[in-house]
């Protein structure tokens, strides 16, 4: 017998007033979203409520089970078990990560069932970079996931209907109730969805600085904190690396740019800062799943996929198993290739020129990131259409000493047209200084791991 | 020009995080509920972020403002603007007050627009008590209100649609969002009403007690504070009587024992604490709109109308004026009338005897209403129909002496019908003591006036 539940104005009440909400309460309020069977105007009152009040790990922990019970949860053969693995990062502008690093885990025999977002505000999305590809489809069913995984290893695909349906309800309202930044309900949203996955491994990257989410190390741990321990309760090898996100992560921003970008670290090639995350996370993952005695040997077997070509033979077998035609996917991989004979390229690129002299000390993520959003790289709004052509690439490294007239970096634009404004925002974006040149630390910070 | 208005998230995020919303930010909201063009989830949210951040007195005002201005405010000849006069309960166990305090203010050359309420929970409502008067009608339009109010000088109403909008769409959505107890809100959804009416001097009635919504003196006096402080700002002369809400009001709780009891008032009869509140707030409004020089010159007037049969005459006018036939009315009014030839007398009455000998400490009127509420004469629910027959007459009063056996409450029921669990809920109600017999003080507390 189910036991009686709470009207939906005595658990709001129970909220409201910092009491702490049962289990079963969180249970019948995640079924009446679901069902449609409680007003919008109480979920929004709750969602402040909740955000106001918080929640403990207890009912973070059911809001997260719960939420991922409201849909299908995967199911995978036997044998996979112990290799589902999957990382997640709270977005920053250039994050292309998840790119390489799904088929070089792939490639050390990891299954890697990644379902990704779409881009907003300033961070961009995974599924909208690989649509840049000609033919890759983003939609594939659970079955078709499921053939994909068997047969490469590694699939990047969207949402389905299916999975966590509470979480995309919380999500639209949270959107616009002034409720998206509480700690539980966040948690909920990032670890229901992994949950839904069925892994054995999670590295989530949480990303801190003046292009994050989070500003500061304090806040962006408390985070890794809540989601580290709801995804251990709920049985998944879970830890957290913390980041920084000042400037942009790689060399390029902007949608096929950063596929662009992906390929050439899948080559082996590509900027150091890209190649260290994708190494160290997927170590960790190697190492949390038992396929790497030490995260060390871990990061050291995904730089040799990286290396031999093997991830790339993956990311390429992957392209052509979501509807890219295998002279496409081919060409891309080549060891040499003019990549916009397959990208669309923008028709207008403008280089700005230093107009000091001095040491890079930073290129300030957000600055770009609002100017590539206000020229269509972006949206400010779900299901905005976006230009994927757009973009930047920067062309001196943070820490490099430049001389005055120094082209520092390539805008790639159509239309609306690159303004006098957003010239004068880039220019205040690149921050120099008197120093001596410098190289950047480590992007990792800390890892938790429990 | 108007000045840019906040998206409706950022407004919410303000008071979110206890800052203060400008004027503008509250007519934006008020405007949007008014046309639709605010999702319910955004205003749940916001309501459960005044809930728990309150807000400013000013912030209040204009709250209680716009609210007002949601709609049509009433407009009166300028000869009747020093004499348009109401008051407003916050709701008791048998409250009739204003049913006796109408038409006796009429009958000084007030004007009385008075419209009230339903019953809900516990409280009566003034409508409901006057539904019981066969013929009786409580929906006149603003023109049919203003031709009462030429010919008798008062008007007990229901609510019309033109008047303040934006107040019905708030409560519906605080009703099931745990938002109703809220300083603010119930500030604005008081005063907004009233203030659309138009008026010169308002007196609340802010009861406090054990079946009352304010248990303590203390809470009840913010309230008070609140809505005298907003009332005057708005240009109506305010104030404000603290009552005692423990025992009933009056000896008869139920809709048409209830008009009895004012019919009893108004023939210079009844129970003292009845015509004590009648002639005291009567005279505070005298006083307040010029009537009177002091508050008890105003009280002794209303007491004359009481004792000359001026208050009974606006009486009967005022109910010929809302539907009820000549003869019905006339009989009402009698001197001596057998008032069930007129109203239907539920089909069953039963005698409840006192268990023990004792002084008569106090009669407790929650419990009491409780028990009549499940046999009909209230709602749980907004709508909910209610049997106007249904109700209680208490044979003692507090401070009397009785003997064991004595009949102290007559019930009238018909379905459900009295149980065993509302006889011992009942006599529970009833608290005897060894102490000496003593005559009970004045309800009133306390009177604030700014």
């Amino acid at each position: 017998m189910a036991e009686k539940s709470l009207s939906f104005p005595e658990l709001i009440r129970k909220k409201r007033d910092g009491e702490k909400l049962q289990k079963n309460d969180i249970r019948h309020f995640i079924q009446a979203l679901k069902h449609g069977s409680i007003q919008d105007s109480q979920i929004g009152a709750l969602l402040m409520a909740i955000r106001l009040r918080s929640m403990d790990p207890e009912e973070t922990l059911s809001l997260t089970q719960e939420m991922m019970l409201s849909g299908k949860v995967l199911e995978w053969p036997e044998s996979w078990h112990g290799v589902m693995v999957d990382k997640h990062s709270t977005g920053g502008v250039g994050d292309k990560v998840s790119l390489p690093l799904a088929p070089a885990l792939a490639a050390c025999g990891c299954k890697v069932p990644m379902i990704s977002g779409r881009g907003l505000m300033h961070t961009g999305g995974t599924l909208d970079k690989l649509e840049s590809v000609p033919g890759y489809s983003v939609h594939q069913t659970a079955e078709q996931m499921r053939k994909i995984l068997e047969e490469v290893g590694c699939c990047i695909i969207g949402q389905t209907e299916e999975l966590v349906p509470a979480d995309k309800i919380l999500y639209a309202i949270r959107d616009v109730t002034a409720t998206v930044d509480s700690l539980p309900l966040i948690t909920g949203s990032i670890i229901c969805k992994k949950a839904a996955e069925s892994l054995r491994a999670l590295v989530l990257d949480v990303k801190y600085g003046s292009a994050a989410l989070y500003k500061t190390l304090d806040s962006a741990r408390e985070l890794a904190k809540s989601m580290v321990t709801v995804g251990n309760q709920l049985g998944i090898n879970t830890a957290a690396v913390l980041t920084t996100m000042d400037y942009p992560l790689g060399q390029r921003v902007g949608n096929s740019l950063e596929v662009i970008e992906s390929l050439e670290c899948l080559k082996g090639r590509g900027p150091a800062d890209l190649r260290e995350l994708v190494t160290k996370i997927g170590g960790y993952l190697l190492w949390m799943c038992q396929k790497a005695k030490t995260p060390e040997s871990g990061c050291e077997k995904i730089g040799e996929t990286l290396g031999n070509g093997s991830a790339l033979r993956k990311f390429q077998a992957m392209l052509e198993a979501q509807g890219v035609k295998h002279a496409t996917a081919q060409a891309l991989c080549a060891e040499k290739v003019d990549y916009f004979q397959i990208f669309r390229l923008a028709p207008y690129q403008e280089e700005l020129h230093a107009e000091n002299e001095g040491t890079v000390e930073t290129i300030q993520a957000m600055a770009l990131a609002e100017v590539l959003s206000e020229l269509g790289a972006g949206r400010s709004k779900a299901g905005q259409s976006i230009n994927l052509s757009v973009g930047a690439e920067l062309l001196v490294n943070v820490g490099q000493r430049i001389a005055k007239g120094t082209p520092w970096i390539r805008v790639y634009y159509e239309k609306p047209e690159l303004q006098d404004t957003h010239r004068h925002t880039l220019q205040a974006a690149l921050v120099l200084s008197d120093c001596p040149p410098f190289t950047p630390g480590s992007r990792i910070t800390e890892i938790l791991t429990s």
